[in-house]
């Protein structure tokens, strides 16, 4: 056994289910606890908050992380970079097995506890530690943990650097370099470049978009395509709704700044815009313009909805959820009739997000945007731009960090074979310097 | 035989060679004379400027205005609305054989001439009359056109509002609809809701872009990608590349001023970019940078590389031809080795512009990628945003100027039958009051 | 109003519910009555049998033919020219609402029959006249109906010629230029030719594959590659399961002829399998094999698989519903792990099928195929050939009937611009002789 | 060292140039030495034959062999597996670097011995040894090669087993699984199961389709695909041209047959039609019917077209090259006008190929449509199908051979990813038993 393991438990083969463990020695750090929905779509009907861990990884829907019994050492922290269930929504059936605290930035550990809290089937006792970008957690007498501020879509979202006798381990996955991001700062270039010098023995990188071409566009660019469309237009009167994603807070922020711009009230609606963007504002990462309304519960949603119908529906901006075509979520509703807010020829609905590329994401979309359009509804898809880095930020995080080893993380063997050619371009050499890792595998170090 | 016809000559089943003629009573106008560039291509080698009209004619290359005389009446104007070569390219081969002046606004007018200039064999006589948007010209006693602003990927680009005795024909063919454009102002939109309730007879409008969900992004929005692009990086060392198309007076401004932001000097380089950016210059739609370098030649440009290449790479932006993979543009020659601006492992090239989609573009564009990847440059694709108005913007400006009858032209049978549906979404009927031409057919109203 | 009028009544717009009036005078016959199968899925729950035609005419599911009351003159017959549901699907739903007698083939006759039999909310009294191909029925002093036999992907497919005092009237959709068929004879070409020189004033025809390059294999061809997958395996003891459409009654010969190959016995499992496979063989359209076994009823298939298993997965060759994905089939049942049918490593499974291009049947084909292969199935995808004519065949038999004018229908705007462009190849001129028309409208001759 | 390595020389991360170095102690067998034709594409004008290796492995047309240096040990024996340009085109340019016979199957070795003879660089003296399939050569004391025979697109083409003192090592090329060939008999099944149960150590074997869903359809579908297009019509008198690859013999043989069956003369026109065909008929491999002719030159090509046309088109048959639109080749010629042989309105051309996929031959496939279609000509697309094994081919063969460890060769990492998996299916396991290499590497075992 050499010192350091890169042990790959889940999200190598796929995108979703992160997990990976790093040992260093005897004692081993887990980062992130994920789950993978698109496993669990699949099946006509499950209730994943009553299911066992068991169930979940036979689906494929969690990391797999039996294989910790045959790794010897024993876990003392679990780190968690971002607050996306695809790397925390595991927490709730797998960090109960282990003995750890639960590392993540204040945004993060407070998604982690609300994870927690809704669990129906186990027990989960970890502490979770809030700790800020920039400060340091000792794991271990050995390890301590860094977080480094990045950007990504979500807010406080952080790269875990790895302090270990052997040198830092960087754990780097879901990021895009963003210099003018809306919410925060730009990615802590000045940190990365120092550990780069420190001498970084090993950096896995999530490698979800290396394969288009050229730089992401900053999330200033996706506001002001937001405010191109909803505020490019001779057409006024018509009734606007927007979604995107529940959790994407520098989003949400920009649509509703659009608002003020048109004179409409905003009005979020849905479940998990309530929570979403309720914490974010009790903890102080936004502020609540003053004529915000928020509405989290069915019933409050239909009574909103019949007033902005009887005030007029010009007068305001619903921001909803279901820009994935869910069914149940709001937009699915108003689409289906079910709901106060009746459609009329030119009403626009404006989708900031894309469609996270899988065939049932691809037909709940196509059924939700046949039933809009039968009812006179504009579209206005994909006003948007991505969270994740495309291939030439991978090139500059790399050429930053400069680790002696990378290995790519979270997706398939095809995107981690497109990081592969990527870092070749730079000088790494494949199963040398840059490695390939299956669900399960160690690579020692 | 009716008052009104609309007759296609070109570009109605095609997107380039666009030619419209309009009938009214037995006076006839002429809308744009374009060239179809992909139908040259395929052949081994060819000479435009020293072939005769019917070769072009044969090969689909230009209008075939031979079905002209089957046309009673006389053309007492050729109008076109913007410098693009799809729509004046064809003057030199065509015009000489109508007996009528050209109108075009004082960009396009001057393009016109250069493009008459450099005919080899014929001999163009047709007086051109540049005229402002906003302004009328009196074609006959019963006819005048007016041009209208609009914006699109070139400056001074107009509609064409014929005033008829039997109503306005307004031709809006190419456009965009940008509120925040870099240079000149948003399409004159009062005008085109006034003209609306005037009275409009028939509108032929562009179809190229109409199949794509939403509204076009503003230019403004390429202007923050190109920055994005060139100022968001910690390479700020390595040569960098910009390519885009020379008559995008707008986008080569946002480059050059990129330029200085980056510290850097910006040169133009390449024979067509010193024409069409020396024109904008000589007429005062932009202003030059004290430090601006600009070389049409071969010889000079060479020169200037070596220059560069001394003094070096990291002090300047060349911007130069080539984004369509012309082997003989500068861009080619770089990737071939055959000038001075040696690559290197890093270096970057920005395409500011999208492949237009044709086959022989698509392996233009792989063997120059192939060629720049091989002497390790990164490279950054589709920095760009259209110049053709999506399907939404279709739907408001159709719903602005209210036409009884509505052509779409520029494009192919596809491009025509998603226009129609998008005109039918507002109450227009296919056959009755949308209606799809051939080349060669009359529409009589 | 003209003699001969083409009504477009639905499919027009869409693959799907089909329906085309043709009036002669005051005469109508109604040609084919289908349903629109995907705009039934979009929707959560619905069942189709206790529906109302006026809901389902909502959700665009049948054709619109309120519009038929506009139309002056009488319905005089409902002519069907086979037998799948995009073309007889919506004659339980509307059928009753006109005075007249249903004609198709014998088989074409039954399906009917049992569609009548199986609906809920209407009382369907029209009746039903099996006719052979070849044969004359009479509608009405002026007007009878000749079937020209021709083939399709399913049996006892034809051309409905009206004939009427103003020449011949082609109803020529569905169908494939097949020479070699599995069950019946190739198209009647001689007759086809023969009614080309009697005068054939207008035909309309299916335009689904018409962009499709060359001509659609035979059937012939879709047995080889059956054959070829099914016997062309060293690995002759694993499991097998084919799974195909229920009404492709020739590819069930081919499938059932393979299994008598392989030594194995050959077992119909589904619903529709028992009932479309028994119908022709209840009819002679077939021979049953001594050893071929058929399950339609859920309790019936489950003690079959058990038994299955129990005597030997190697020696039965089991033919199943659920191509498209769709979960209920058996094959969605077998991939859940709900039957007795247990796959193991290496089973096979044969799809002689593609998937209907939509997003709905797309996505269940991804969730079925997922979980299939997490059963370590193998999957050999689209062992398949198409039943409709590509853009050669559609030349020959523009080519051999000659009408004066032609219709595409059956398909989008998109597909009848195809086969515009086709048609002007040979000499059609669009708007003048071939004639594009949307559902609702009619065309005057 | 190990005692046995596997090097990766090229082919590796593309589709060409293949070769492949196997060590055992201190001998190597090389296998494989091709070029890879779309490098040389992308440069306006080269000459092949004229130039030297260095610059072709410079430009990434051949194996960069260099890295032979370091590796200790001597080659004992070249092998090629089959005659494409891509397993033997860079043998005049390489071989003459080694002491060390070449061999192949008879009709592979006589191609190899053309190539030498075409070269205009080099002087290569390498003996060429026919072997025939079932037959051992003997390479030194330790190690002899074994042909044993399999199916491609190609005649005579061999899978090579090398038996060495540490087991048998199967190089496993460019294969396809067909149970009915046209030519010569199904691969060797007994014999590949024979050397699976005495032990194979290591094999190497192509990717280019294991991404392709299920198996192969046998070249027995190609043929009845080519007979139901020619023979599937009821436009008998028009011209037919036929193109497909010079060295697919069976194909030709198909189409040859073909003739026959449509009472036609059968005439292969083009210089590599000549040589390959010519070749096979030379050596048995084919019997020339009565009435078949060949032409090889311009000039007499040209000749036969006139006396083609002047006999009446509908008597004949050409078999032509230029399937991939090259514009020299005779379809590119007859398509320009600039044969005897005019096309008219109605004539068919059959593509028996497929487009290979890059984006050169797209474009030029596309300008020799266009041209085509410009003089009224009928696309069959292809009426092909491939000769390399599908996903499930791959299954059976691994399972067949058994191999220790098996390493993907002949495509992009893409491939060798697709193929992994399949691999981990069957119970391989990635970095242990299944291995990616990239070009220069060497696995040891």
């Amino acid at each position: 056994m050499k010192d350091v393991g890169i042990i790959a438990v889940g999200g190598y083969e796929e995108v979703g289910r992160n997990m990976t463990a790093i040992r260093v020695g005897k004692e081993i750090v887990i980062m992130d606890m994920g789950i993978r929905l698109d496993r669990i779509q699949i099946h006509e009907e499950t209730e994943i908050e009553k299911m066992h861990s068991l169930d979940l990884i036979q689906m494929g829907a969690i990391p797999d992380d039996k294989i910790m019994n045959n790794v010897d050492g024993n876990v003392v922290g679990i780190v968690c970079s971002h607050g996306h269930l695809d790397h925390i929504g595991a927490v709730p059936k797998l960090a109960h097995r282990y003995n750890a605290p639960i590392i993540g930035t204040p945004f993060t550990a407070e998604l982690i506890k609300q994870e927690i809290e809704s669990e129906r089937k186990f027990e989960v006792a970890n502490k979770v530690h809030p700790v800020q970008c920039g400060e340091f957690f000792e794991l271990s007498r050995n390890i301590s943990v860094e977080l480094i501020r990045v950007q990504h879509s979500i807010i406080d979202c952080a790269f875990a650097a790895l302090h270990t006798p052997y040198g830092i381990i960087l754990y780097a996955c879901d990021f895009k370099i963003d210099r003018t991001p809306i919410i925060g700062e730009m990615p802590d270039f000045k940190r990365l470049k120092q550990i780069g010098k420190e001498g970084v023995l090993a950096m896995i990188t999530e490698s979800t978009n290396v394969d288009k071409s050229g730089k992401t566009p900053s999330e200033k660019i996706a506001r002001d395509l937001v405010w191109d469309t909803l505020l490019g237009t001779e057409e006024t009167e018509n009734g606007v709704l927007v979604t995107t994603f529940s959790s994407h807070i520098a989003r949400l922020k920009s649509i509703i700044d659009a608002a003020e711009k048109m004179d409409r009230i905003p009005v979020l609606l849905g479940n998990s815009m309530e929570r979403y963007f309720g914490t974010a504002l009790k903890m102080g990462y936004v502020k609540k313009p003053d004529n915000l309304r928020i509405f989290g519960y069915r019933k409050s949603i239909n009574k909103e909805f019949k007033r902005i119908i009887d005030d007029g529906k010009e007068k305001y901006l619903p921001i909803v959820t279901g820009h994935q075509g869910e069914p149940d979520a709001i937009l699915g509703r108003v689409a289906s009739g079910e709901t106060d807010y009746k459609l009329e020829c030119g009403d626009k609905i404006i989708f900031s997000a894309n469609v996270i590329p899988n065939r049932l994401n691809e037909a709940n979309r196509y059924s939700l945007e046949t039933k809009l359009k039968m009812r006179g509804a504009r579209i206005y898809d994909n006003v948007h731009v991505s969270g994740h880095a495309f291939r030439e930020d991978h090139w500059e995080l790399l050429r930053m960090v400069k680790p002696e080893h990378v290995i790519p993380a979270h997706g398939s063997l095809d995107m981690h074979a497109a990081y592969t050619q990527m870092a070749e371009d730079t000088g790494y050499e494949f199963g040398e310097t840059v490695h390939i890792l299956r669900n399960g595998q160690e690579l020692s170090l």
